[in-house]
């Protein structure tokens, strides 16, 4: 019997219970899982890297085979450099298989071995994405039911300091 | 560590390249695959249960870890008397993606403990379907290229009985 | 002020939560609805028309401006007979958009002032479709959540006669 | 009977026939119709929210039951306040729809008696939008079909100001 | 410079005003157009395989470097006889794109050569298919502005004797 | 026997295995390939118009029948002014076909006698676009499958001295 590895890319800008409900699938089907909050600054993120991989890690902390990484390269080679047996994605909506699909072909283009394995998250979740949670937020709409309380708490004050910013 | 187990449903009617590509991907990620071949008769196989399976048994016998079965049941009570970890799917395209949506939805309302893993077969064999194979077979095309040889065979025979009794 | 009038098409065979839950919203937007149970027997419903058109009154009875009807004609006569304002359709899936695209366009062809509303069920109701819970009660599966309390009895008791039959 | 209201909320930037065609139909359902013009800032309009509600107001001056207005807040706060009983949207493409379907599922959660309302425009308007008319103007293509005259004059002049600015 | 041979292939159940239109794009774009009606009888078409062909004949008889033919061969087999240059398809809606490009890879398979080339009815045809049209003769809708006249009337025709049969 | 031209749009930045796919499956279909180079700034390319230019002169110096040029007007202008049959378009994924279903539409109502044709690449380019490749380029990524060696060692160049500028 081998131990098998995922890793679990993202943005996680922050994370959401959309976010977690494919992690703990991916904690249930996995030996150990990786989450990799990516550094790709082009995305131009509300948290930096070190205030969503904390997050992140506040968001996972009940779950056992969970780890936080982050990672400022092409996926295929963080992957390699993990020796991980498959990458994580959750599928929402036709939109995100399409684009899942290409990056796919892509990837096994440039290493053969890697493996993606698409989780869906339950009904509830599929409409929620990190920036659509942060649009209602910013006009102080009611995002509990999308955030673990202490995201949502951070994310609150986040908010706040940016509009005073302005 | 604990041992995983997938079951990778399907009318395998006969089993395609495209199949196999998958079942190899399954392996790898779980410690054993059941390939569970559905005896749903609405769907008017060519092939009966018991030929469908063997074609399965002889494709797949230089790997390892898989087993093969037959199920006439709801998907998810078979998946609930194996005790299986996950249920394998094959994505090619947008409309299987929805189906696949939608029966995933289902079966979480039926046994909310399933979980639906995503694979998507290497470019060459996303256009290949039983159904296109059979048809191109009929008229006396090709397939060599999305069977394997012993399938190819079957299916050739298989196709010049169906005529002679017509 | 004008009283408004929609008409909701269906085979409904047999009527679901989803088609209720259709129902309850167009009631709400329009002063009267009009359930219109398609007669169109190249789909072989399960349930014959009668069959059909009482269940479906059986299952709207609590609610006030809801008539129920069976029609054998084109819809577009239908509604032009009943002098409908609109027909009320429900949205679950991309595949159901593009033939509705399609349908909306051709009726108003035929007649340019039908107007076509395309609604949601919620989110529990998405992957419900009827031929979906036969599939399931077929099987012995557990379809109560799909279908309210008399439409599941009678589901199962013409299970159980079509079963004998063959 | 009950008196029912619809919103049509959107940018407006500016207001084209595909627009205009899906406000008649809103007005035929129901009995007052707002188009509710969103400020927005993010998405960096042609015209200001001024300039947009007023193009709005000439465009629509021979509807009898149509109001304008323009809100700065989440769309579910603003129907709230309105005690609207629908949202209206157009429905022209595939990648609409998704869209439409995340929000529609979000907006509910936030507000559970909101009802959105999906129209789809006739089929000489499918390929027509705001910025796909902007660019055409743009390189002084002829637009005349996708706008009313006054809108389009408005046009032509906005874009010949912001070329001399350049 | 080489004459170019284009086939369109078919089953023409019967020809419609949307086929009328790929048609005379494609006349304009090669030296010579075969329209090659399938003889494929799973399909269970109204028409025979003549009277199909016939219908045809008489659509396109104005039409001056367009031949009708007939087939009951793999489409890239009959292509290849042919020599022809290119397969032209019309394209309406998502999920012909979807089969079209399924079929069109598969086709390149079993003949590296073959080029598929897709071209899209005007706007007021993107709806129109055989079967929604037989659907609307069938109930004596108005089907005058979806086919030619004459093609109008063997439909009708068809329809009356195919009546009296049952 | 007309000599027909047909234009390749685009923008080119820089051209991958995927564009040269298109124009080699045109330069068969057709007796001249204008491959135009759009202009428009507003996509702010990496390469600049005249570098761009002369990458794909590089790329397809090998093709008879191709032309090269530029241009910075409507596509409907440039195609009206070089007298040309049709427009080439090169169709990949999902979201391809609608936006290029819109454009066509468009366009035809701006230019009636535009002739779009759509070519789909072979299945090892599908998943081939230039950002992609830029992406990849920019981590250091094998970028040699996707692009001629000399676009390759162009784009190298480029992504180095940009870098410096940062």
């Amino acid at each position: 019997m081998k131990s098998r590895t995922a890793i679990y890319p993202g943005t996680f800008d922050p994370i959401t219970n959309g976010h977690l409900d494919i992690i703990k699938r991916a904690a249930r089907l996995f030996d150990s899982v990786i989450i990799a909050v990516s550094n790709n600054i082009q995305k131009k993120p509300l948290f930096d890297i070190d205030e969503r991989t904390e997050l992140v890690r506040i968001a996972v902390q009940d779950i056992d085979n969970v780890a936080i990484d982050s990672f400022d390269d092409l996926l295929v080679n963080y992957v390699s450099a993990k020796k991980a047996d498959a990458v994580i994605r959750g599928l929402r909506v036709i939109s995100d298989f399409e684009y899942e699909f290409q990056m796919a072909l892509m990837n096994r283009k440039l290493l053969p071995d890697i493996e993606t394995v698409y989780l869906m998250p339950s009904e509830e979740h599929i409409y929620i994405s990190s920036s659509i949670v942060k649009e209602v937020g910013r006009y102080g709409g009611n995002i509990s039911c999308f955030l673990p309380p202490e995201i949502e708490t951070a994310l609150r004050n986040k908010l706040r300091m940016v509009k005073k910013i302005w």
